[in-house]
């Protein structure tokens, strides 16, 4: 039994949209089953379309039974847990309606406030501004948003410049989903947890770092949203880099929000700078043409509705980071991410660098140098390949692999990243959240290379649907004589 | 299919004894059967027993059956085995019968020759010395000689002179069929084919190293023998040293025969010496009681056939041994073996250091420290022990381990180490048989610790049947902080 946090409201708005159907209240019934949740702690959601508190529980329900594994919905745990929803319609740009909710609220003064804005960023400010006419922003109120949080540094900042107006930084919590999968928190928990990484987690034994997060879908029903953003601002920019911070940070103080955040912010301040033909030299921009997935036919990105047909949106990127720092100068992060790609799959692997000298026979040692595989999707899991002595009479080596397979470690049901994510949230524990100037950091690395991509105005590389992208990609490894892991 | 080797002759001075029955004539049978001997290869059985070449087959064939799996003895393999067999009777002591001998090897001149002297060391002198009269130990001739090798220093040197008269140092194959295990070989694999561990394998990660070679079984019909042996002589001297030699040695250039023996040579003299009070103070002698294995009861050492009843003789040695090189200064190497211990074990523990400091919260971390076990008996395999998060909602810590298990890796039989020491030594190759200053080495470190036992004349510390030892096992080990590795 996890342990019980503090009763709060939980204000989402954009209550009836996809988030909170798909993630949010999923999420939050899971929590309430494990008895995390207080007896009082309300979940509120805030939406245009007028419906009555019934009918939105019926549509929770709904979007539960499909969200939620069958097996974990028990009669009693539902009833329990639908009795703390609630709904409110509400505009969002319009401040007329935000009295019925400071109301609502302030029948628990006690309550932790958390609000949600799981709608488009061009409502944030008024909903921050509302928020606060009626009161509801001070002490331990806190505001959760996600990305997109802007397009650019510019954009993001006037979209922190709005939240902040109202909200203190410690009120903040930007959501980047990824720190909160049960691998990445492993991977915290592997390399502080562990003296034996420390001496090879650095450039001396570490030949490249590769981050792979891999997509088989299109851009299914946000092809408008899609277009005007592209993989580099969707992926790279937040889930990419949040990856990197946490191979490459230096052992924080402790696990304290600030104390992570400012190794973490560390990284991002170390990115060598990539802008122009560096840019355009160490970064492949792709865009899928038709091809099949799973022996499917796809349409290419192009024929996919919402898409401009002469786009040249982005649906893959790879790039070769390096970082100016004493731990890890010289040593390639290879990052990439694009949808229609082969696989689904989502990992981190480290390739440590060959013996400096084989004592064996000539041919004897084979392929050589160890790998440390850290599966974020579909399975969780970390695998640790080496050399070991094959059977036999003759001394010849070849690859094995220590595994650590964490589903079957750990025969319990796992948290998902939005349930860890809501509770830290309740908590006030802001580790896992993006701090404003890592965000900041993030886009003034990332704003040069779009710029580069944008002056040179040239289409991505077209890559069939069903591939590992452009052929680009696997020679900005292979320059430098590595090669994309691939599972064998 | 391994490949073959060169044809030989290889004849077995006490053909008849339980050493050839038990491990060489089996060993023999298995590499016949994989296809490595070639056609003309022979093996001689020599002893004083009258005995046609018919009986000692069958005899032989007896033997197999008993020592070789049931599934591994097929008849065509049988048939084949056999016909390379052959017996000559002779009186090792007398020089008479070797013109037979050296007439019936001459029959294939172009064998490499290989004398297996599996006899009392008492009668290695004259036979060499015969064998060297009829003209049987130049250029290829090779002898094979085992343990025990004299009682201390002065004795082995004198059996090794003895040898050294007729036969050159690289002629001699000195064997510990430790050296000869699958997982010794893989440990050398492990350690030189992966850079991962050149790192930690030192004194700023490694806190201690456990090495216990622990035996189920009593003095089971060598008590004579055994009585005038002791357990540092029998087991430490040579395989416990050896064992330690590859985990602390420094990277060899190559596995060239001596570049390996000269690395393990440099171990072997930085052993920090133990002498007088400093010999008392770091070592424990056992002697067991009567008790129980596996719910049997069994005897106690001084009611066991051939012991004297006032015998100091132990059972049981455990030892602090630390190096003097830069490598391992001031990192105990904790040696231990045993008979009627309370399982029969080898196994080698590498703990490493804790984390410097942990960034988690109190308690969090639980159980300290990662564990690199070797298990060289009853079942090869390593793990690797680390800490993970566990599931749910914290940030706790906990132990978990990746498995390298070789049976299950490689769903081959394994050569049993006398299968590859033979072939070995029928190749020429000596990089696992024990150099004469590496005996000498470890002689002259093992004297001084006898020397102070005998100086005190006090009995060894009793222990019960089916214990893991006297308690001041676990004290010495204790006293530094640690703890014998006992498998959960």
């Amino acid at each position: 039994m996890d342990q019980a946090i503090a009763p709060f409201d939980l204000v989402i708005f954009g209550g009836g949209g996809d988030l909170a159907q798909r993630k949010l209240l999923p999420a939050l019934y899971y929590r309430h089953r494990a008895g995390q949740l207080l007896g009082s702690s309300r979940i509120i959601g805030v939406g245009r379309r007028e419906l009555t508190r019934a009918a939105y529980r019926a549509q929770v329900r709904e979007s539960c039974g499909r969200y939620v594994d069958r097996q974990d919905l028990d009669e009693r745990a539902w009833d329990g847990f639908v009795e703390r929803l609630d709904y409110l319609q509400l505009d969002a740009a319009d401040g007329a309606g935000y009295q019925a909710l400071a109301e609502r609220l302030r029948a628990e003064p006690d309550h932790v406030r958390l609000f949600y804005l799981a709608t488009l960023p061009e409502l944030f400010a008024a909903i921050c501004e509302h928020l606060a006419g009626v009161g509801l922003t001070g002490g331990e109120a806190r505001v959760v948003v996600e990305k997109p949080l802007g397009r650019d540094l510019a954009s993001a900042e006037r979209i922190n410049d709005e939240i902040g107006r109202v909200f203190r930084e410690d009120q903040i919590f930007r959501i980047d989903h990824y720190l909160g999968k049960e691998t990445v928190q492993n991977l915290m928990a592997l390399r502080f947890g562990n003296a034996l990484f420390e001496p090879l987690w650095r450039r001396e034994w570490v030949r490249d770092v590769q981050i792979t997060l891999a997509e088989q879908i299109g851009v299914a029903g946000r092809g408008e949203f899609y277009d005007r953003t592209g993989a580099l601002r969707d992926m790279v920019q937040n889930h990419l880099l949040q990856l990197l911070c946490i191979i490459a940070m230096e052992p924080p103080t402790s696990i304290e929000s600030d104390a992570v955040r400012d190794e973490k912010l560390k990284v991002l301040r170390a990115l060598k700078p990539l802008a122009g033909d560096t840019a355009l030299a160490r970064t492949v921009r792709g865009q899928y043409r038709a091809g099949a997935i799973g022996g499917q036919p796809v349409a290419g990105y192009l024929d996919e509705p919402g898409i401009a047909p002469d786009s040249h949106t982005e649906t893959f990127v790879a790039l070769k980071a390096e970082l100016n720092d004493w731990r890890w100068a010289g040593v390639p992060f290879y990052l990439r991410t694009g949808k229609r790609l082969q696989e689904k799959v989502s990992e981190i692997v480290l390739n440590f660098r060959s013996v400096p000298h084989s004592i064996f026979e000539a041919g004897a040692l084979g392929e050589v140098g160890n790998r440390l595989v850290i599966r974020l999707q579909p399975d969780e899991g970390v695998q640790l390949f080496m050399m070991a002595k094959a059977p036999g009479d003759t001394m010849r080596l070849r690859r094995v692999h220590l595994d650590l397979d964490f589903s079957e470690t750990y025969k319990v049901r796992q948290m998902e990243a939005y349930e860890r994510l809501l509770m830290d949230a309740v908590r006030g524990k802001l580790a896992l959240f993006m701090r404003r100037d890592e965000q900041v950091a993030a886009w003034r690395w990332i704003d040069p290379i779009r710029e580069a991509w944008d002056a040179q105005a040239v289409a991505p590389k077209p890559y069939t649907a069903g591939t590992w992208g452009p052929a680009a990609s696997s020679a900005l490894v292979g320059r430098d004589g590595g090669c994309w892991y691939e599972e064998s």
